[in-house]
């Protein structure tokens, strides 16, 4: 049934399912330009997401690089050895190993006589110089497996003074006032590092722009090399299109609610509300609300209006996906909490409700339109700050609750006649431990895998300033919806005819051989324009 | 991308997924008596579960009929056209829809000329005689697709009067009192039914002996056939080694705590308390802490320890699962329950707590040692009958609360040093609408599909008797988990290996093809004797 594999420390405890097993035996498809020797060709030189100008500054000796395609040479050249350390940082996602895993295979591939160094416990592991030498033995039980455990990762950052103004001036944004280039730097000429690959997110991301900065600066030969992880899809530009670990996170999402789907048609009572602990592009699109500035009585309104409209053609029931952090993207519940943080910081909120007179009209009148659960989680659950906890608040139940109470008034007013019975859910970020798509820096992903393309682009050309007290702060800007791109107009242009019939669709589960295996994200295919 | 399919109504509006596409054309291996015509070969005479003696009075015409096995037969036989009636009833599993596709591919291809029914919306289409007639062109979309919709399932109970004094007794237990057996008989003498089939849960099972018990007792044709479903495991037999349903719960149920398995792993510092809508096989055992009379201390401190052994080893996180109904195996939960609802159906609960001194001693202790939020739960979630609701507390959130405490306690005496951060997850059973395994009724299941062996036995032999208002009211008794069986013995030999050291085991989604896609349960496999 099961047998026990190789001898890494992590896992040597660690029995394989068969999936498990059938997966750490399988060949991945590579693209061809990464199936042998290859060289770098450059583009144009880059410039900076906005405000290049502020990014050219901060980062002098970057800012311009071009971007680089991989080719194939007119004639093979073996590569020289190389000595290179890799870190995983911040969450986890699915595909990390595979990073490392294809690493290490191109260095041994060709680069003979390469050392590869995994640093402990993230960035934490390069400040302390804490790593193991990464081998064929220690790295084959994580191959095409699941989880982000091999080296461990972490959340510290690597931040320090330098002398120039510049450092100084990143020193006074990092309130954190973590001291520890240096160290990085010792780390990397112990090791004699010829390069530094931070697997890791936006905030990642960025702190290896800061480091690359500080190295170039100081004349290291250790290049920094940032490999774009995320599960939000929130990470992503032209070389980028997609990140590791977001395919996963689509496709299992996907398929809960599929199972969610089938559940609502089969026993045809429920309204399913789905909270996603991510950026979904469908049904309620916190962008969306955003843009539109719509109220919460807006939202409620909507979502009852669809349910009446199908208790006449007899469905009483449905599933509506709903982002996280949707309220937090509705102004009028902003201005709401800012004026709670602001009476809670210095009155007492007294039984009778006579605090509530401290409201403005229009946040008086909302938080009275609030279910009184929630009107208690606003009042109760504070941070360290003693302030009101958005995040914490249940939106697929507050949503809940707001249609339930619409539809008893409209049932009162004979205007419904249907039955509604609401099922939250919650759907959060412990679901994909457990499985690996597909490398990354790599283009042309509707095409067949050995066409794909790989490069990489400098890292100051994803930088953004942001302005923090005064000063510019370098960041790599998080992806949202983009209400003018191709999947949130084919969203829209179908949402109607969604919402009133059942066009279900149930991905099933990820697949690892035959139909589907290779399945592309439609959103992504969208976005590559090879979908209408 | 995706394919429109099929004609059918129910269905009609659906795009299918490249899985749902590929499951829709998989041909499904069959045990090798279905391939052919076979014929029937009668067992002994078969008994009752338990009380025989009742049970014979009960089921004067059915009872101790033999069990049948299918067979090849020396020469081939056409089979009679028939006309079978098929019905959906209770919850919803997946595998409902191949079992219909089975009755309707063996009556095409072995009797030809059949005439197949539907009845929709469960129990109810059979007694208002509302049907479709099925054909190839309405079963195919559903083939080998989740979901229980294909004629809609329904929860109502055919019961009736009838002249005899078993079913005056009867009637005298059906609280419903919904008088329908004649209306069963009037649809099935309508559509002239060679048969019925019943397809349902250990309740719906129980409702078709009855019919079957009046169909004979009024020398009726139509036979009644139970095909055993439940995703909870709770209904099986020698014959019935697992029931449909059941063993997809199981792979999904297994796909999910593998994936919180691996991110509590990678993330190294969360301990996940799961509560499973279900029966596990897994840790904390109901059937276990009832018959070891164990108490909520007894619990915490059973998890609390392994804790405190694991933060010794530097593991401050886990996985730990909690089967849904927990604390309804604890006694001196049950006494607590039974005295809280005398209390708070005569007494006023004051906010001084005066009325706690209203409980016994040891419940009173036990009230005092419950969190804050469950002992306001307790309080306040009551059902129409004024009563606790013991199903609505969050057994996972209570223990992972109760673990916190006593681990701050012996934090501040010095015993313990680790760092605990709970999570709690409830997976329930929204999560499997997408998959279906295989049919049942089989048996031999660890040997190849075409070996599995095929029959049935007689609806009576799963019955007992359970005492109701004085009388006997047979029932079909959900099987527990047995602490005596293989798969138990296996787990408490192995537990505490796995308590403290990292033995996870990750499955992965389950697959259509390729290594896994024939994987057999081990609890099955335990069960059956065929692995130690």
């Amino acid at each position: 049934m099961a047998a026990a594999n190789g001898p890494s420390p992590g896992r040597l405890a660690s029995v394989y399912s068969e999936v498990q097993t059938s997966r750490l035996h399988h060949a991945l498809r590579l693209p061809s330009v990464l199936c042998s020797q290859f060289s770098l060709v450059d583009g144009l030189p880059s410039s900076a997401t906005g405000n290049p100008d502020e990014i050219a500054k901060l980062f002098p000796n970057l800012f311009g690089q071009p971007s680089a395609t991989l080719v194939l040479p007119k004639e093979a050249v073996e590569g020289k050895a190389l000595k290179v350390g890799v870190v995983l940082s911040g969450g986890q996602a699915p595909g990390g190993h595979n990073v490392i895993c294809g690493i290490f295979d191109v260095l041994q591939e060709h680069a003979k006589g390469s050392t590869m160094y995994g640093f402990k416990g993230g960035r934490a592991g390069v400040m302390k110089c804490k790593y193991v030498e990464l081998n064929t033995d220690f790295v084959y039980p994580y191959r095409n497996q699941g989880g982000f455990d091999m080296i461990c990762s972490g959340r510290d950052k690597i931040e320090t003074v330098h002398q120039s103004s510049i450092f100084q001036l990143w020193l006074k944004y990092c309130p954190c006032g973590v001291i520890q280039f240096k160290q990085a730097e010792d780390t990397t000429n112990e090791l004699e590092l010829d390069g530094l690959v931070v697997i890791g997110g936006d905030d990642s991301n960025t702190n290896a722009c800061l480091i690359a900065e500080y190295f170039r600066g100081k004349n290291l030969k250790t290049r920094v090399i940032g490999c774009p992880k995320t599960i939000d899809g929130d990470l992503k530009c032209h070389e980028v299109p997609t990140s590791f670990g977001f395919d996963t996170t689509c496709k299992i999402y996907s398929e809960m609610i599929g199972n969610v789907m089938t559940d609502a048609r089969s026993s045809g009572k429920y309204y399913h509300f789905c909270a996603l602990q991510t950026h979904p592009n469908i049904v309620l699109i916190g962008e969306e609300v955003a843009a539109k500035k719509q109220t919460l009585k807006n939202v409620t309104d909507y979502i009852t209006d669809i349910v009446c409209k199908r208790a006449e053609l007899g469905y009483n029931y449905g599933v509506i996906l709903i982002p996280e952090g949707l309220i937090d993207f509705i102004p009028e519940v902003q201005k709401l909490i800012a004026e709670l943080n602001e009476i809670l910081a210095h009155d007492i909120v007294d039984k009778a409700g006579v605090w509530k007179n401290k409201l403005e009209q229009e946040s008086k009148k909302l938080f009275e339109f609030l279910p009184p659960s929630i009107q208690e989680q606003l009042l109760l659950e504070r941070d360290p700050h003693g302030n009101v906890q958005v995040a914490k608040i249940e939106t697929e139940k507050m949503l809940t609750a707001m249609v339930e109470t619409e539809l008893e008034r409209r049932k009162a007013e004979g205007k419904y006649k249907g039955g509604f019975i609401g099922q939250s859910h919650f759907f959060g970020l412990w679901c994909w431990g457990s499985s690996l798509v597909w490398e990354d820096g790599v283009g042309n992903l509707a095409a067949p895998v050995s066409e794909w393309t790989a490069g990489g682009t400098a890292l100051t050309s994803l930088m953004d300033v942001e302005r923090r007290h005064g000063k510019f702060k370098p960041v790599i800007k998080k992806a949202m919806v983009e209400l003018e791109g191709a999947p949130f107009k084919k969203f829209a242009s179908l949402r109607d005819e969604w919402a009133i019939n059942n066009r279900y669709i149930s991905p099933g589960p990820i697949q690892f051989i035959g139909s589907g295996a290779d399945a592309v994200t439609h959103t992504l295919l969208l976005e590559l324009g090879v979908q209408a």
